[in-house]
């Protein structure tokens, strides 16, 4: 009890000081007592006060709408969702062995994965710091496993530096740490950081670099054992009268700079990407399909939205059935949440004024592409013990991710053949045919992994400008367009709010939709119970 | 087929420059060409010839025993094994609810904890370069999933600064890099670095430094949006109209370097303890039921070694069982493997020449507690977002880990609430009652987690130098006592060969025993088949 009351009037604090000297005061403070971080997400959303029979229709059933329906109905409103594939989700996806499905231009794949092997064409981790998601998680039963971003045995790869041989991830981390310690060392030794840092602090510095950068007692960094317990042995230590371990070999500072390898190192260390980072076990959709089991019977699937209408008593919206488009069809209701993706609505007739029909046309769409690759075996851990976790490689694949799960297991694995976001390669491999995109992975990849035409088997590749319910991958605001449209998306106009993760500052994140829908939810709410 | 020849031949470029140039030039040829790391491990030993009808004596069930056991019958050898303990696994060992052990001076524990939850007080995590221990869990069928090592969400702590408040490991590490990549790219700039970097690659330097170092423009670290991308934020970026970001504070150079907390760093980059380790599901004592279920009809259990003699004719050990210890019994084979602890054989009387004898008894071994707390809920999880991982201190419980499974789900929880290895705090909780130490690992936590006294309901503590068959952790060697003792320890003597992480180069590691079982084995079958 005693340490439960500590806590408590240390936020009795932070609030005080909030009220007297303002919020960024607050911060500050919480700050440098170590309480940084303060989530967006309080716990539940608690929508109090009577919504007196208020119906509501939600467009869209991908995380955003589904959480707003979910807590709507919980709160007493009248909830229906009009959802355009036959599926619940949205871009909370998984493809397995069975699954088809058709992108734009009319390529229909059919996914011909062994049992249990799957990919995420859409978001596929979950990082710590996403409350509300984790929390939705934990309520709904969806059962979570690590997602690996850094795996040491990796690989980095330009295919212009080491004679195109891929380098360990941990070699070329520890070697990045170490000559940059060893010329901070140097220096310091030398007297040039005299005015910066006071002498007692550069005896200290000297022993972290040395700690840190793997230095040995000169303060250099060499092949020998103490670079080796970083960056990996030549030849590892054994039992009996087996070998005892040899060092091995760091690359040059030079060879280092000039690869430019080590703008790939700042991935593992980014808020997004830290550990511990999860996945759903089995797939992400496992979420979509825990949320669809709470509000599945809400939902209208294969209904596409033509127009929305809004007068002062309430919502309208037209849409057609896609199984037979001929007949248009008529959802009313008070309120509407909107979570249709900017690129498409764009192109909807929707009654909103002006300033939200600017802020739907503002925001462009990110080109992504995944490729899901099929191999006899699971090589990259027979032969080359990666277990999990990303290469990175200046190749147009960009990136190979290896699977999370069934670690160790003999039989088939799938891996990410390729993941490009934005940029020139993602146009590239949107405008091939998927089996083109799959050739092309495999190509790649085997510059890579020798083994891949030897045990490819088959492949899906999903390009997100090209997938019917999104075209794009999601909604990519520049710094002005934010500044100038974001509220105004925003906004609830009239009886329409907007959510879903392009009304977020969290682009692209599943947190982002869910957060999105909560404030807009709770801001509708504050304005029903008002009226 | 093409790839793979293009493998043996680059295998066979390697053993050619082997031949011709030795083994160093070898290895540093591999390295460069980016294939670092050869392993001991070469897959499934090979015990080709006949043993004719040889048998066997195996003493100890721990790993280094039952995978000798399992391929020498393999081989067609005769085989049995005598065990102290009433269970196989040695320090292959994991503590359940129900579970009793009583350790040395008497001392009687019954673990209390919730059914499915668990402490590992003997190994607990698997690197992804320990072959062999992984192609055994791989060949048993052993399940396993990531251990996680560094979480960035966990903290560091250092008593006597940041007043005593622990510290994000992210916003450590971010500020740890930022502060020195600062500094370096200030002495660059001045031109300090002409002596040691060519202009060009100073240019590159400058990119990389503000890349990985989270600088600003200016080559300055501080607080803003680029560093809280790494070290975290005040307010974290939400959706809709909720808050938009806010960055949060760096700790100072000078406050970094003096709290010491930097020391910790390098543990997460240790090649033992890089990404991707493992654990077991269910505990690490799965692995040894998994060997048992192999060989378990091999071993006699509570057989307490009392004697081992040896002719030119073969081996006689005598022993007592632990349950009627009054009768002395007798093992013979024709050869023995040993794998009894340095600690507790030194202490037996054994037939071997004075190099081995004088090997066994110059080895101590190391002490270590662990203490497993069982908590009414996973606060660490629910209130701070802590999945996994290890808050390291300088507190005498020097650890906090927290459980890498059954992440995000209610109900109660264990954590590993202090590891002690080596050094004086190992020796003071090893003094101390078990009560004591759980007491003392609950007061000492409460420092870093506030909820710890409310939350806290049981555990157990073991403290290694007390557990009757080991009398120790592991192997600790010297560099001189490895110059001059190893090579006899190893070496075959008689009829008997002795086998353990304390026979490896790998002391304390799983793979250390089972690399020097595998080659014992090996060179005792070549002298088998030669005779």
């Amino acid at each position: 009890m005693q340490s439960e009351a500590a806590v408590i009037r240390r936020r009795d604090l932070f609030s005080l000081i909030g009220a007297i000297a303002g919020s960024a005061a607050m911060y500050h403070a919480m700050t440098s007592l170590g309480f940084a971080s303060e989530s967006n997400y309080k716990g539940p959303v608690r929508l109090e006060g009577d919504p007196k029979g208020a119906s509501v229709l939600i467009l869209g059933a991908g995380l955003a709408g589904m959480s707003a329906a979910l807590e709507l109905r919980k709160a007493g409103y009248k909830v229906q969702i009009l959802e355009f594939n036959n599926r619940a989700g949205g871009r909370n996806w998984t493809l397995r062995g069975g699954d088809t499905f058709v992108e734009l231009g009319g390529y229909k794949q059919t996914c011909e994965f062994d049992h249990g092997l799957y990919i995420n064409p859409g978001p596929w981790r979950i990082p710590y710091h996403h409350r509300a998601l984790l929390d939705y998680c934990r309520r709904l039963g969806v059962a979570l496993e690590p997602f690996i971003q850094l795996n040491h045995n990796a690989y980095l790869h330009a295919s212009r530096a080491f004679g195109g041989t891929p380098q360990k991830i941990r070699a070329i981390k520890a070697d990045f740490q170490g000559q940059v310690s060893e010329l901070l060392a140097k220096v310091t030794q030398q007297g040039k950081l005299d005015e910066a840092v006071s002498k007692e602090d550069q005896e200290i510095l000297l022993q972290a670099l040395r700690s840190w950068g793997a230095l040995d007692s000169d303060y250099r960094y060499n092949a020998n054992l103490v670079s080796a317990e970083f960056r990996g042995y030549a030849r590892e230590p054994g039992g009996g009268l087996s070998s005892a371990p040899l060092p091995s070999d760091p690359v040059t500072l030079s060879d280092l700079l000039r690869s430019r390898v080590w703008r790939y190192l700042q991935s593992f260390a980014r808020y997004n990407f830290q550990t511990t980072m999860f996945q759903p076990v089995g797939g992400m959709d496992m979420i979509g399909k825990a949320f669809a089991k709470e509000v599945g019977d809400l939902i209208r699937y294969n209904a596409k939205v033509t127009q929305i209408q809004q007068n002062d008593r309430g919502v309208t919206v037209k849409y057609v059935d896609t199984t037979s488009p001929s007949t248009v069809l008529h959802a009313k209701a008070d309120w509407c949440i909107c979570t249709i993706p900017l690129s498409i609505l764009s192109q909807i007739p929707i009654d909103v004024g002006s300033r939200m029909e600017a802020a739907i046309d503002a925001v462009s769409y990110a080109g992504a592409v995944k490729i899901g690759l099929q191999f006899k075996r699971r090589f990259w851990e027979e032969d080359e013990a990666i277990y999990g976790g990303i290469t990175y490689t200046d190749l147009p694949i960009r990136q190979i991710a290896y699977p999370n799960e069934g670690f160790n297991r003999a039989g088939r694995g799938v891996l990410l053949g390729a993941y490009l976001f934005e940029g020139a390669n993602a146009y590239e491999f949107t405008a091939m045919t998927p089996a083109e995109r799959i050739a092309s992975a495999v190509e790649f990849g085997s510059m890579i992994h020798s083994q891949y035409k030897q045990e490819f088997e088959n492949g899906v590749a999903v390009a997100w400008h090209r997938v019917p319910f999104t075209l794009g991958c999601s909604g990519e605001w520049t710094d002005e367009g934010r500044v100038k449209h974001y509220k105004n998306l925003c906004q609830i106009d009239g009886r329409i709010v907007l959510a879903g993760e392009h009304a977020s500052d969290l682009p692209a994140w599943q947190e982002g939709a869910i957060l999105s829908s909560l404030d807009a939810i709770a801001r509708l709410h504050e304005r029903v119970v008002k009226t």
